[in-house]
């Protein structure tokens, strides 16, 4: 089997304590040829939606890779590990939705296991650390060129957790969307995909109160107006131009906004 | 000589300024290809048993490699610098406690030798920069195959500067321990091992005042409940499931905790 | 052409989101040999003259290099990109000034060209995101070894936009200097270079006020004493032993400073 050269990873660990080095460390001893691409490991703490999103965001521009994510509460339950295939890559981690929209993004669900092979795990496995005895074994395992199929038992697509679908709704001059991130920069990424703009005129309001324009460059707006434009993800977002429009808006993830033409 | 292929890093330099990158440029100019695992560089400040601390429980995870760790609030004075040998690799960095833990993690101290050779440092060496001039140049020096014999004059391990060693009390049905960390998730970490969890019964009570139970897996016990399982480090350690326990507890790294049979 | 080993990269983008590591993916998929140093990526939002301070002391201490820097208020406007040639590396990102001091400290520009071949882009080139469309994808090409001058026309060095200098006025017995950085350890760094301090005695104050004394080493002075030495990147600095400089002082980057002999 070929493999894979890289390694995406994806954690809500942090960086201040030890626990993404020692997963480095893991793949590095059964798999030292391997590269690893840090997607994040600052995912808040169990927020599997945050992890599924900035993967799928993130995995189509990484190089051909076993993309290993964990974000993972349910540790040690009988939650169960899975390695998902795709046309474009493999994916490892635990069956709580957070590798789905990765592997959509990666054109889909070709063929699902569940990690259940006792040889690939990491001497005594913890219960309370997955990601350095359990995933990340997997990952370098499957980098070096194993068969997914000897991860463990074939799983029906259909079985697998699913994290609800965002709210979008698009009417006739409007659309409402869940807020799926917020990024580094303020600005506020919907779950709509940036097609629905077609379907606006240029002058908008949002939440039926704050004036915005339809463009695809901040700085198309003045300083501290908002800018509805698809953004490099492929979805609708909404900036501020020299400001952050999450706190112009004071939404976070999870929140309903509805985007409308002005009248 | 056979080098090593990894060189581990730590340090208290944070991500913000350009101090860990000056120090990867300089591995990467004497030592292209040694390949540098992070393990964090967010030991706050100063802070040496925290760095000793995470230090010491990532090193067994990673390849056999150099271990740069740099916490240092002594540079520029008359503090020795060191190589440590151990049969699992080598430590460098400064003589202030900051490597003894990991390298008793490693199997112990075989061999120490003062890091005290002028051809090993980098041009004209900063009087507040010693990361980037004398230690991360002794660490390219040793991956590539120096002897550490040739970084300076043996030491006497036992005139090393060590830490205290946290306190640890085990009584009949009950155990006493400083607390050494507190991780992203809100976990606290005692410094007792765990195998001290063998002399308690299942129902426990914290600081006399909060019930836990002892078990391994975080949904042992109920949401906002006290689990004390032993942690993926080997240590004892209180975590509330769906919670953090550092703020249920209200605790900090020194501090005691008591663990002790609900009677 | 022989190209480069090592991409150095500096943004603003932050470690939460996808942003770096979708970068990262770009120049794995284009030259998969190269290897990446962070330098960082907490520089805060749109500030241009934060990041061109530290990538100018960074880049000296890396291995020859392609330094990918994207700090870019003005995406999707008009704004050049740049590639600049200098003896020591090439710099590419926007024509904002973020090069310039970077390119200095490298030996100075040689060369300038604009950064406008489209066949050097990314697939369909986002409104918003250049780093992973444009630029990255330009510094692996020139990793590669493609010719600067196939990345677009020439452009003369004088047209370069720059940064202001930065406020140095050196008096009789004193200096005065705008702050340009404040380090994690609390150190103001200031504009002025270290061979200032050649015209001042050993007992200074600072802003009129603050007792200081200008050695070579934060012990020099006792626990909480403020210390005025040349730090290692070369500039006049200001600490406190033990202590945070910026907060004894109460500035912030962009703040001028007076040192000045004590009468």
């Amino acid at each position: 089997m070929a493999g894979y050269g890289w390694i995406s990873f994806t954690t809500d660990y942090g960086t201040f304590d030890g626990f993404v080095a020692a997963c480095h460390g893991t793949i590095a001893r059964l798999a030292p040829d391997v590269r690893v691409i840090d997607v994040t490991h600052h995912v808040p703490p169990a927020d599997v939606s945050r992890g599924a999103a900035v993967l799928a965001q993130t995995a189509p521009f990484l190089p051909p890779s076993v993309h290993l994510a964990v974000v993972d509460p349910g540790v040690g339950t009988s939650r169960r590990g899975l390695v998902l295939g795709t046309p474009n890559g493999l994916l490892v981690g635990p069956d709580n939705g957070l590798l789905i929209w990765a592997a959509e993004a990666l054109g889909g669900i070709e063929i699902a296991y569940e990690l259940a092979n006792k040889d690939w795990t990491l001497g005594d496995v913890s219960r309370t650390f997955h990601g350095r005895d359990v995933f990340a074994p997997a990952a370098a395992k499957l980098a070096l060129g194993a068969a997914p199929s000897e991860a463990g038992p074939r799983v029906d697509p259909d079985t697998l957790v699913r994290l609800p679908d965002p709210v979008v709704t698009v009417g006739d001059g409007w659309i409402e969307s869940e807020v799926i991130t917020v990024d580094r920069f303020g600005n506020v990424q919907l779950a709509a995909g940036g097609e629905v703009l077609a379907g606006l005129g240029p002058d908008l309001e949002v939440n039926g109160a704050v004036r915005a324009h339809r463009g695809s460059t901040f700085a198309e707006v003045g300083p501290g107006d908002l800018l509805v434009y698809e953004d490099s993800a492929g979805h609708v977002a909404i900036a501020v131009n020299n400001g952050r429009a999450v706190v112009v808006l004071s939404v976070r993830p999870g929140d309903l906004i509805r985007i409308s033409e002005r009248l």
